[in-house]
């Protein structure tokens, strides 16, 4: 049996390196091709184009930056679509768009192939402590096959229905209820810092009691350390992702009002030039809107 | 070393059996006096009066259910601060307006009174267990003085400051990022529930991972279950709370966007004739304006 | 017929000032005295005692600041419920809370006396000028009663019914009205001068066509001058005015998710230390939050 | 000279109608042919593809309902930038997205031709009546070469710079304005409904006074008779320029609460089954949220 792993950022590295290590035989492409050495030295094959990559294989996993990224992949004459073989599964782990995804999949369908969607819940570093979460979705023979690669990369995997969008859904309204409670624990220090009690005081309530969670513990301590240069992940992919939540909730009927406050905090947070510090500089937009910064 | 006790309801009761358990002298006073029977049965007296309850007291515990009460208590020519000793320290557990907060210590100073404001995190079943938190502010003598009292009433006291006012805000910012959590998981769930993928999934996702807390475990649980019925906290008593937190953003200088989308919800579910269902019932709201319900 | 008049502001003075012309027979109270010499000099009697000014009226206008200051003249051994005769209507014409008004004209029924409330649409110079517009609410006859007065008044009377708390309503509906075309006038201000195009083409768009009205025409103008320092009414006052809608709504029953949006420009505003400039500044604040200022 | 005009909708129906009495020579192209018809009885030409169309035009004209239509018009071999004779000049005239034609003026630049970007205000019913408004953005002299057809087509050109972007922007702030009008009167409906007080004396205020303008009047009266039915501009349309709005706030840097609030309405609008009804619907939506529909 055959994998192919398109899309070796550093998600994709984490992802790959553990599936080389519990066993699989990969076979690899990404757009800049120096990216493969460090898990060639591991034992994977290097491919120079994407046909070449994934006509033998069984399984074609893509881990992609975006959906025009994935499309740039999956389209076209030399995209997967065109070249996988009859029956083989494509697996995609990126957080897509839910109406994109849904397109995908009937493209997929029609070609003869199928999309299984499993978006991960986690950074590299869950990756390879083996605690990544990952979502699952699609039509359910083809889930069940996946199984035991999703097995391989992480710790658990929640199954989200036959609907590929569904997976998707599911991911964005994790990261939307991160963002909320970022946007919330932002406007919870400004009061507290306007009000005259110390934010260490506020940080430790919150972390002891009722939150106590890797999501408040991580924010609460970047927002009252102010520390929003460590990176962990920018207000511009953070803004990319709101949007693709809020365009979730517009094709499913939903109005999201706490996605549209997370939404402007993002904005004004960029439009004070600070789109590339971590998204929990959300709180610093705050701060200011408070008179604070 | 006598402690006198205002106000019995379910709360104040909680927190006076644990006092008198931990050896404390009560004297109690309730409006309704039936209530103060089962504490009387523990070793407690009973005053018909506040002046006969606070008259020869150390410390006084207010524990009211909103401001006006606590302002009934207080003032007048049968209040606190009428009938209060000099030196004597008051101690209000109750959630207040940090205005109200500040203007009551004012007073109390004028009197020759302390003003230890401490309001608690917890229900009472959090009280028996000895898992209370205890917010603490006001002028550091004072608040020091109290310290056994309110070690003894729960796990942890947080101290706030010297502004009594910080207290309120502390409690307020608390019972705001529980709305602000409820909300993100009601606009989630609609979300999840209308791109096609069961909620029960979604249940698991959150309460396994980043937010495995007791905020989201209970409130997406009974979200899930549409249990609104099972009231631990009413929509009423919650927009009162969200009222308060909006008006020490105000009285503070801080804008609180996620308040605002709580304090709507809360509306909507009052206005939907949920005012006396779980305040989970945001949820139900969010799922109506989704047209889910 | 004797009519008495309280609260001798500005806007109160202009009032006065065109009954008196009107002939009516006014005796007056104001709390600072020296406010009534202008007014006496043109024929009004001045009265020393709010007492003093009502006993003999048939009908007692009002025109206060604010609820507390409305209470003052009302409530109490000296006040209007205490001191005005029966049978005769109070018409009380500023901008106050709906709870409010609904409890102080159940305390006037109780005293035998009838409540009118009268708020105005129109600054001073448009009392001067002869447009300024009245809501009048409250049980019929008594408002009937009063229709000469409000037609005195200004140019046309807006009968909002029985329940005097449904004029309070209107007005507040008025001024929420024209804090969002503010609000909507800044957002799209900042818009078109961060996308390059100049303030005064759009203001030139905005007053020439669908949106040509002495609101948008006036506040345009503001906006695109950015001359926040010409005051026609405050931030501070504005923020009186949107919490009270903002309570109206609560009263009601109706979430107004764009007075939130408002209010949070006005606390803004205030946390920036433009709390006395000119309301417009809501677009001030909008234009902090996206860079500009 | 020659005149192309693609596009021959209502609104293009309408423009077009004028133009040709305004003895223009008129080519015309749309993709259904039959709705030619009238527009060759009145003295136009007809074409049966866009290359035939614009082949030897001075100006091409296109009036098209979204960006896919018109990138379906401009792209590949078939299109206008293939097509359009060097030195010839492309007025569009939808309501287009900020971004994508910015790229398109770029695209057209590469190909040596010009783009004015000419958005309108108002209806086929103001085109009529020759009340259209104008606005235009592009390069000066070729926006200069445009002024006597645009002045053809209305009343008033409104000039918005040399970034083609920024007549989009002036557009989508147009219509972001109309819309928070509408969300505020829906708002103030609702409020003045719940409490008490008769919707048609409302109505009577808003469009007397300060308020008193087109879209003021226009949409008091929809949303005092409730008449949703009456379809001047869809749920679903408003949804896709509100989106537009926003997009344009997020490539320029600028968060816009209120266009938040009007997205949630016609997401919300949509979500009850209204996307075919007029877009003062969502007064409608309002009035669910309040428990009153």
């Amino acid at each position: 049996m055959t994998t192919a792993f398109i899309g070796l950022g550093r998600m994709g590295t984490a992802m790959a390196t553990r599936l080389i290590a519990a066993g699989y035989d990969l076979i690899l492409y990404n757009r800049t091709q120096e990216k493969l050495a460090p898990l060639i030295a591991l034992g994977a094959r290097g491919a120079s184009s994407i046909a070449e990559a994934v006509g033998a294989a069984d399984f074609v996993l893509t881990m992609l930056a975006d959906d025009s990224a994935l499309k740039a992949v999956v389209e076209g004459p030399e995209g997967l679509l065109a070249r996988m073989r009859p029956g083989a599964i494509h697996i995609t782990m990126g957080t897509h768009d839910v109406a994109t995804i849904r397109a995908l999949a009937q493209a997929h369908t029609a070609a003869g192939l199928a999309l299984v969607v499993a978006p991960v819940l986690g950074r590299p570093e869950a990756v390879e402590a083996g605690r990544l979460g990952v979502i699952a979705a699609g039509e359910a023979r083809a889930v069940e096959q996946c199984m035991p690669v999703l097995e391989a990369l992480g710790r658990r995997v929640f199954r989200a229905g036959d609907d590929p969008g569904g997976a998707s859904a599911m991911k964005l309204a994790n990261n939307f209820l991160l963002a909320c409670a970022i946007e919330a624990m932002g406007e919870a220090f400004a009061l507290i810092e306007k009000s005259g009690v110390d934010a260490e005081v506020f940080h430790d309530m919150i972390t002891d009691g009722l939150f106590a969670s890797p999501a408040y513990n991580t924010y609460a301590r970047i927002i009252a350390d102010k520390a929003y240069d460590k990176v962990g992940f920018t207000v511009a992919l953070a803004l990319k992702d709101i949007n693709l939540a809020l365009a979730a909730g517009s094709v499913a009927g939903v109005p999201m009002p706490s996605a549209n406050i997370c939404r402007d905090r993002l904005i004004g947070a960029s439009a004070h030039g600070d789109s590339q510090r971590d998204w929990a500089a959300m709180a610093l937009d705050q701060a200011r809107a408070s008179g604070l910064a």
